[in-house]
């Protein structure tokens, strides 16, 4: 039994809201537990320098925190006057993730930009970003099929992630901060719904962990993942 | 009557959700029509360096807006690696505004931080800020007084902000991003619960204006301002 | 009586030297009292992106000071990497003042970037660069008419500023450094030359103003900027 | 067999020279293949704020790539003012992963900074930073043991990364950057000495992997990574 | 005969003010023909980190120009967030040409920070830099005499600058910028009153230079800078 | 005799070694004694904006010492965020000295970027690249003819770099660290095969010198730099 009164295989409640904000092509906010994460889908109608003339779209994210998301007020990174490692790697794990289930030639020569504003952090961040990202994206390019811009859904398949890791030697699924900061290992998934992984990054912050132990919180995934995709389809209407 | 069913001396609709987060000291959503800001007041043990030893405490405020908070995208202050000259202003403001009715030598050698930041933006986001932000300011010195930090509330008198402007040559109360963007003149008035003026900000953004047009539009703000001392008080359960 | 002798309505000794550098097409020093700053306007036959092929020219405006203008030296924007959030605030201004009474249909697409550098600083560092850039500018349109690359004056009127306060109790016009860090109220008025506002600018620094003390300060600045527009006059030959 | 006709199973040649640079306490050139890098460890008698009093020494880590390490040129991050995203992801995961296998307590209040400055790059090089950067490592704490500043090894075991991918289908090892182009998955494997995990992080850039795929390149890694073992204890006289 | 009446050997028309302006414990213009310059010196009550508690103080300098200095607007460097390369070199040369001549462990535990703004150029700004800031630094260090902070003065002797080059082949002395932007050396020469050389930087633009061109060089300086002390001596009252 | 065993009259050990990385049209290691600089050079088929069109060619460099190449460690520029004043001073020297051996107009319109790393420092950093490279341009611009784009070599002369000063009051040839430290009067001259100057830099960092000892000095560089020369023309087969 958790601290919060979970069993190791479950997540906590989450939640995803559709039209969260009003401007955005896609706007959804997402909640694990108290972890709660505003992410909005922009479409531009331009591609980065390296990819303009090559017929291919591009998805991209940013990623924030609000100063007080977190126990106590992290200054802006706006105010520092650059972007940390933290943030900057993050951002490039959300991008990379929602690119490996998108078809970025039948996006055509536009771009997707995410943007996850964490506005309550709780442990799971990432995960949580990536997972509400995905519902954005789906909005942003059902907008660009009804206005007639996409004759086909650009997106091969669905993508959620969830976080993993070895908390006082058992393997837990969906960490909260209060656990993250005294797990062994730290492990994030990413895998698309043909149960295949996109990304997998385990850190040990404490001991080096075994290649049972890394299948053990591999299995947590999955069967958590699979959840968020059946949450991401009935949000969605599917 | 305008665009939207409003008189010219109606407010928007004003919502003000107190503990919208459950970190910060103070933490309030405040809605003035679709324009939402999330304010919250975090507490610190410190001073600046200028105030050192010197037996008084600070407000300040920072400001930010997320990117998809407006029509179309806008780029992140801290992808930029700099603040722009507009948030710049109107941080300024959202600090002075609060320090005018806070008792800094009572405070003691701490400061308030105050963020304000945009998750959507329809026109009049700096004085939605200060008037939401006086509540989180409430809340965060209860916090102080509850757990016996301060003896005595800090707060000389309450502080509020709207918008008036001249559109289509007619004075309005608190316009929206619609009504902003083609006003002759847009100003800006801070006042405090004794009736008095904290800040005045007129701008003639097409044609200059008269004495006639400055006072017809002090005189609506000060009624809009009353009203939104009344919604602070009923949220603030006083 | 003042601290200088001068009486609540009078302003310091305004002195506005045309031609004080030999390259920029407008170039003056204006010196409020010991308020010393070269204003220099420099043509552009360029606009900022988003006017571009739209057929109308750009006023802009920036403002620094030396080091060493004020009592203690202080450390340069260039050094510290940023521009601070008063510059920001103080070079707004000036540019949204001067583009008030500048035709930008007429002026064509071109830009005029006025540049205010305060050499010496004793209070009013931002109204006398208002007052001063406008006699740059007219230097520069003279300028651009003299070459033949316009057929009109592309102003539609003069515009001039000036601050009042109220210092130990009373309205006063036209504060120095001395009585500008005592006063309970700091506001900064420009106008135009057919008696209307371009912007009006009060701060209570101590204790929040009353509408009648507004109308008195209102009432002296008026005074005093007519005083202004004499002087711009006598000085372009008018 | 491999364009450079190595089987599936085979690293590149990979060599370890200490004493390369006379100034560092520890100074490393590794290199795989045609990667080759220089990694330094400074000793420094302090550590960072968020460590001091706490009886705690750190390790950290710096990663560039000079302008020429690469086919095309690629500017300075000084040029550019600041640092990618790339560059800080590679840093963070080098620094954690010789963390993992240093124990802070026994080395005291003081710090080890690794460079690892990649002079030419083809691929493999944040595998190969780590390798040698744990030689330089050893270096510097065995100066401090020579020189009577510790009295015990603060190494709990070894650590070395390598690379392995999926290309064309096939699972291989220690990929070269013409491999690392066309990989379907690149997985980074970072592992002690007694056969454990720091750190695992596999992307897929193009097709999702599976996990009998994950598991086949992470036998592969850990047969590699037993062969860095030996070379390092080889250089290490071990 | 120079293109402005000169003869090879002729400065242009030197002008050295003290007491320019007000605030400054040293504050002159300086003036080399159509080149002005505002030098100031500020006394500080502190050091650099690198020389506290050391007994020996410190003299740095800082250059910049204003925007509109030169014949085409340059961008400030502060707008750009950083200092460009010429700055750099022309500060630092300052810098050491004033210490130079500077007893800094009579001066004491201060530093003394001298602010060259240039703000019209025509050629030699750099050179124009010294010479008044040596002024400016005499009236600092006799300001910290006169209140008694120093007993004797801290400066061994004078120091004064001068440009020289080759222009259509043949050796001249004080370049403007016309005769500059067409030199085919040109070269810098800092003095002290000892005749001898604190600095010399020569730079071939076009033709490398012999080495009898370099002493026909140096000679023309040599004679310009005594030229100069004997200015800055009557402008000093000696 | 040096503290190192030389005479006054001595170059360290000097070699140069070419393609000392693969991917760099030029790619030279040099070693002046122990300072070691990586010199490449890189063709770009561009030019700076203020070349476009002129059809003339450009090269520039850059300049970076490894934050270890030093005794104690120096913080990178990346990191600090900016780029210091001795670094730009040092590659504003390399590349004014190969342009000025440079047929711009021949090279056509194309830039070759020059890259120094230090790797390890010990006096001569500057000296050092010049010399190196030289060496890494003449293996540029060889590479561009022998592809075809260039039929004639741009290069008029060599050029070549030494350092000489006064130690202990005696002129001598080529300082490392220690002698630099402690060195009088540092001066670093540019020479080309022609035997004339292209940069003369002379600081005196404790007492001015004469125009006898800047005559001493210049001699030996004179023939120090002429054994550059030979070990050039050596090691490029000439």
């Amino acid at each position: 039994m958790r601290h919060d009164g979970r069993g190791a295989e479950n997540l906590r409640e989450i939640r995803i809201t559709r039209q969260f904000l009003k401007h955005a092509e896609g706007a959804v906010l997402v909640e694990f537990g108290d972890t709660r994460v505003i992410c909005t889908a922009s479409v531009e109608e331009s591609v980065p320098p390296f990819l303009r003339g090559k017929g291919s779209g591009w998805v991209t994210a940013e990623y924030a925190m609000l100063p007080r998301a977190t126990h106590t007020r992290s200054s802006r990174e706006a105010a520092k006057g650059k972007i940390g490692g933290r943030t900057h790697e993050i951002q490039r794990l959300i991008g990379r993730s929602l690119r490996a289930v998108t078809d970025l030639t039948l996006l055509g020569e536009r771009s997707i930009l995410i943007d996850c504003d964490v506005i309550q952090a709780d442990g799971g961040t990432r995960t949580a970003s990536i997972t509400g990202a995905y519902v954005a994206l789906v909005d942003a390019v059902t907008w660009l099929m009804d206005k007639g811009a996409l004759s086909r859904l650009p997106l091969k398949e669905a993508v959620a992630a969830v976080s993993v890791g070895i908390v006082s030697g058992v393997p837990v699924l969906d960490l909260d901060y209060h656990e993250d900061s005294s797990a062994e290992v730290d492990m994030n998934i990413v895998m698309t719904s043909s149960d295949r992984f996109v990304e997998v990054q385990g850190t040990a912050e404490g001991t080096p962990f075994t290649v049972a132990e890394m299948d053990a919180m591999r299995n947590l995934a999955q069967k958590g993942i699979r959840q968020l995709f059946a949450i991401q389809n009935e949000v969605l209407g599917r």
